[in-house]
């Protein structure tokens, strides 16, 4: 393990200007670097003799001159996020004051902290595993109710503690069967091969699920990813319109959520949707075939969700023609099909043209106005029934991290390599190999085989200050 | 006194996503609502028993979600910032989980807060002056050390005490006159007239060296206008960057502030100087005449201090004329006159070249090579010489508030009258009415005096959370 003989220090809320700021130092000489700067009201006190979780109010100076009147809270180890003696300053936010405490604190010994390095101190002093201190980052990223709660599940602990218990036990195992082999010319067999095989079984049934998970896990926490097709003029971009507007006021009623960001991303009753633009496809002869089926085409492979806009009152002559293109590359996706400007044409008038196979396809069908009828209930429930989002509880167990998702299918190759091994009666020296490569991976996940560089890989992706 | 029944809160910390956020709450419920909601981690304590001054590490929970793991601060009336009870919500700072905390508590009743409310309750609640209140949002708006250290001596007190206490004698005597005229047809004079018009030109003088302070104190807090003018290709733009982009770096090394923000504005040793681009003087016959001049001649009127540039390798013919317009408007203000490209020119060839004018005229000359020679202290130093900003210290009273220094001027007004009407023998009611009008001016800038429409003019201005 690191020995972290430095004390680092960090601008934590989010940058720029604001009511207040917090300051984060963490350290063995976070006290004591504070202390120097950090003058109580009650000049009788002093930071050094604070008690642990409680708060102080007092001035930060610069040599004789009052930079901030402010409000700083004492953290001791091993009772702190990172495990370290912490000091948190709240300061006016002001982003001179920010700049000018943190110089300060430079100037006294600190050192600026890197990306994600409170969290980090925290996962390498033993306060949480490391995929617990990956959901930290999850946690402050995401931006729907679903999302987050996957987030805040495996950031208390979630799966990874299943996984450490069952690493445990193969390393039981796998020090028993290292043992045979040392005295392999006697043909002892310290491991209980049937036991290891009912032990193996059930890693393969966990990993598998956590790994089956991931599909669910990952739209969750990105967005279910879905795609609008149609001609030009059918009505996407006025249903894109409301869908989008209506809940991304929500999104950013509060705060000044920058639009741009959650451009195409919008939360339905907490689950995230991912919308795919399309070019309308056009109506003339050439362009149909040469551009936009193909490049729809690619974009529907993407999706999960297809929502096919037709324009009711004008179903085109190369309706068949698109239908042929679409429809089978629907195969294992849902498929909603949006009859639209449903105010325009009469149910009787539609039935007349609607074509056959429109009516037999396996989709969800819906009539509506995007225009006129702002009532976009009706597609919610159509996306919301399409994603098949299970309603998560606090105890699933769902894989959002790619890493992990990778790390789970490397350790089920193994611990199936390991089945295999024992099934064919194949020697200990394989059946270890395979049994260590499986712990690896699952160590991997936790942090109990950790390196500087995936370290380095996970915690770079924090903002700093966390 | 507004009587504030009910309990708001805010996100306090700057907008946006971030590795913590504060939520704070203010009110008589603040510990009742939050107490709904917080979970502490030892479940035999509440945040109800919580002893003022700590914190708290617990979960936030949305009916048996678990929303957040927090850290919750308390305070207890008076002794918080508002002087209310007041809660802290330490969240991650997720923009989800900001909003999600937030509208829980406004579920359990708590109001969104107004721009500025915890600061305007605070005013309200005896625990600052108005114009203490005020210099809270100068304090987290200003961005260099001679702003911000104005701002903090405001907010600590700064010259408010000092008109108060004038405005407590000029009570003393207002009613003694008013007395008098009770008795006026005895012709008593309770009032020692050689005593008032003692403080009658102590307040004189007082009030008079504020409001002079106020063009230094405004060039602080906005920035020194200057003015760069030349002709076109003189250089103007290469130095502006130069200065701008050394000092720029400075400002933004830790946030990611926004450039265009601070586009034009630059701190040098700690002062603020607000650079006004002019479009450079075309060498061509009309426009010198038709465009250029009046445009920058307009320009120069809003600066204190002009830059001229000169290309010192090429005189233009049409230098005199453009002297004669711009020399005349740099009266009252400094001139700083630049030869640049003096890498391309001997001081030799320059000094034969150079216009009898320029070496007589008052200004400070600075010979340069913006392009090469990227020391740019000459410069700097020159402007600083020019902004003639002297070193402030914490005891300097120095008027930054226009709203500040309009009400002094008409408090200098009405107390010139009283001179006035004390000198005159004129009768102690129209003395009474000027002094309480000078009291009602000095009032308003403490806060003694204030109307609703005026409150909500000063705390409208402040960000949401502070």
């Amino acid at each position: 393990m690191m020995l972290h003989q430095d004390t680092i220090c960090a601008v934590s809320t989010p940058p720029g200007q604001g009511g207040i700021a917090v300051i984060r130092i963490s350290g063995k000489d976070a006290v004591n670097y504070c202390g120097k700067i950090f003058y109580p009201a009650d000049p009788k006190k002093s930071l050094a003799t604070q008690k642990a979780y409680t708060m102080s109010f007092g001035r930060i100076k610069e040599n004789d001159e009052i930079v901030d009147e402010v409000m700083v809270g004492l953290f001791r180890a091993p009772y702190s996020f990172t495990g370290e003696d912490t000091v948190e300053i709240t300061c006016h936010g002001s982003i001179y004051i920010q700049q000018t405490i943190v110089r300060l604190l430079l100037a006294e010994g600190c050192r600026l902290a890197a990306p994600g390095e409170f969290t980090q101190r925290a996962f390498l002093n033993g306060k949480m595993d490391l995929s617990q201190a990956e959901a930290v980052a999850d946690v402050i990223a995401s931006s729907a109710a679903a999302a987050h709660r996957l987030a805040m599940n495996q950031m208390r602990g979630g799966f990874s503690n299943e996984l450490a218990k069952l690493r445990a036990q193969l390393l039981d195992f796998v020090s028993l069967i290292e043992l045979e082999l040392d005295f392999s010319e006697e043909e002892v067999e310290f491991a209980d091969r049937s036991k290891l095989i009912g032990l193996v079984k059930n890693i393969q049934s966990i990993i598998g699920k956590l790994a089956d998970s991931f599909s669910t896990g990952n739209a969750v926490k990105s967005g279910i990813p879905v795609v609008i097709v149609g001609e030009t003029n059918a009505g996407k971009s006025t249903l894109l319109n409301l869908l989008l507007n209506e809940e991304k006021a929500i999104v950013s009623d509060i705060h000044g959520t920058t639009r741009d960001a959650i451009e195409d991303t919008v939360a339905i009753n907490g689950v995230m949707f991912r919308f795919i633009d399309t070019a309308g496809i056009r109506n003339s002869k050439d362009e149909i075939e040469m551009l936009g089926i193909e490049r729809t085409f690619k974009k529907i492979s993407q999706a999960s969700i297809v929502v096919w806009m037709i324009d009711a009152t004008q179903f085109s002559e190369k309706i068949d023609e698109i239908a042929e293109k679409i429809i089978p590359g629907t195969k294992n996706k849902k498929l909603i099909i949006i009859f639209n400007k449903i105010d325009r044409i009469s149910r009787e008038e539609l039935r007349l043209l609607e074509k056959e196979f429109l009516t037999t396809v396996d989709a969800t069908r819906l009539y509506l106005s995007a225009k006129y009828n702002k009532n976009t209930e009706k597609l919610e429930q159509a996306l919301l029934e399409a994603a098949d989002i299970p309603r998560f509880s606090e105890n699933d167990v769902i894989v959002t991290n790619m890493r992990h998702y990778e790390a789970l299918t490397h350790a089920l190759k193994a611990i199936n390599r390991v089945e295999d091994d024992l099934n064919k009666k194949i020697s200990g020296d394989f059946v270890s190999r395979d049994i260590r490569e499986c712990m690896h991976y699952l160590g991997e996940i936790t942090g109990e085989i950790s390196t500087d560089e995936m370290l380095g890989n996970i915690f770079g992706k924090f903002c700093i200050g966390k």
